[in-house]
């Protein structure tokens, strides 16, 4: 008996799992996050305990569509066993894509087949091999770029594409309504009483919204290339600017960083996430970030909610 | 920089990490549990999450001596890739051995090295292939048991060489004091003033405390064999009678199963866990276990911690 998920509802959140970085905390899981949009739900990098922060958010197994890693380090990917697994074990019955590194198709492998299980979910595995789309979707396009880790890391960009918001003034004064309002959506104009109704002119240009996932990096030209204009930005701030060399050292950000750029990049909500455990008051991450971006800041709580930006 | 544990302290008890069997729910995460044994700590069966409960239970990695896998379902098994990464990050300097079913050795080298990372700490593989002693120290004997579950499984029983208690009042009267109580326990007899004391004639016999950890099975003789005696049994309990049925067609324990066992074998203390998520209200456990055994009854949840019962 399968699970079947609810239709396309437009639901367009992040939901934060996990915060931690390398090792969780009394208050912090592994990290983990569950990117909803509308239909889709993208998990990325989910680290040990993933399955059961889903469970504490409220989200099904099944409301995962898509599984997006970043790289094979322990905290983004030793909670993939339980979620494959659990996958199986709710029936779920649409196929899950799996996009990750290329070079870590063996550890993939050992992930994917940890131990012995009933699988009966359809597991579709996208090892990413080069900068570029990954998949093209009405309602996004799903893009990677390489990043700079000691191991291969790519980070994720969804992009909507670009529509029209149509507008009511407009349609009213044309007379279109109800059904004809879609119709004229799909084919761009319509006849209506003898005369033909233009889209472009009951409606205007409506920029798609653009999410961007950057983890675990140090600065590099791809970061910029993953955020800009992005209106979600989720991205790893392990240490704060007091161990700027050691992020350095290690191929990770400081939140000042990485609010610089959410600033350069005009990112309009970021969120903070992946913290280091030296640090004990998430305030220090706020107070660094929102020195130099004045957008809507997230200092990223396990379970924390984020909806999209209003268009 | 090794994290060194503190000397061999005498602490005997079981922090039980987490309870849940397949699926882990709010309040209880994936099966864990911990027997520390004077300086030793015995994880046993680390479903994924355990690394963060011993945070929660305030354990390090470091007091983590032996680590005994009863078999290689998720729930069991998919913890131990967190606490292999976590000795060698945590620079733990001693050996760790690990116990496991030889059969899955394929898995355990998946979990071992499920993604990379920098190893450091030393553990020491021991695959379990028959019943029988798997290592004798003076602190125990550790033994394990072919159990009856769908894949290979061991249960594991750990034994306390039989000793002798000192009397004091006998000590007294035959001037026996200070450093002379250790040599005479050492040697067996001592010569004092003239007169030779013999241990026997000053001391009786005490049994060595016996532990037994029995998951996941259906009923059958290696239960028993584990069981007998065991001053602490942790053991499955997945179900309640109502689903006798299906606890018999998964390989798994009732509650009134379990208890009648620890009743039968003259348990002392009994641990249920490992429960299915079908069950809101651990009371019903409790409730069907006491109505067959009359000992010291626990049942656990995450972070319980169960002190051995005096002997």
């Amino acid at each position: 008996m399968g699970v079947r998920r609810l239709g396309a509802v437009s639901v367009r959140e992040l939901v934060v799992l996990g915060t931690a970085s390398q090792v969780p905390t009394r208050t912090r899981s592994h990290h983990a996050s569950l990117l909803r949009w509308d239909g889709e739900g993208i998990l990325f990098d989910p680290g040990e305990g993933a399955q059961r922060q889903l469970t504490l958010a409220g989200i099904a197994a099944a409301d995962i569509t898509r599984i997006c890693l970043t790289h094979f380090h322990g905290d983004h990917a030793l909670g993939l066993p339980g979620i494959v697994q659990r996958l199986s074990l709710d029936g779920v019955a649409h196929p899950v894509h799996a996009h990750y590194p290329a070079g870590g198709s063996e550890y993939f492998a050992r992930l994917r087949h940890a131990t012995p299980f009933h699988e009966t979910a359809a597991l579709v595995e996208h090892p990413v091999t080069e900068d570029g789309d990954l998949v093209r979707l009405p309602q996004f396009t799903l893009a990677a770029r390489r990043l700079d880790h000691p191991v291969e890391t790519y980070g994720y960009r969804l992009v909507e594409p670009d529509g029209r918001r149509m507008l009511p003034d407009r349609l009213a004064a044309a007379g279109v309504r109800g059904p004809d309002v879609r119709r004229l959506q799909q084919a761009g104009s319509l006849e209506l009483d003898g005369r033909t109704v233009h889209l472009d002119d009951v409606s205007e240009p409506r920029r798609g919204q653009r999410a961007a996932f950057v983890m675990d990096t140090r600065l590099c030209p791809a970061v910029t290339d993953l955020a800009d204009g992005a209106d979600l930005l989720v991205i790893e701030s392990t240490f704060l600017s007091a161990e700027s060399d050691l992020a350095a050292e290690s191929g990770h950000l400081t939140a000042a960083q990485a609010a610089r750029v959410a600033a350069e990049c005009g990112v309009r909500t970021l969120v903070l996430t992946h913290f280091s455990r030296r640090y004990d008051d998430p305030e220090a991450f706020r107070a660094e970030a929102s020195a130099v971006f004045d957008g809507e800041l997230v200092v990223a709580e396990d379970l924390t909610r984020v909806p999209l930006p209003r268009r």
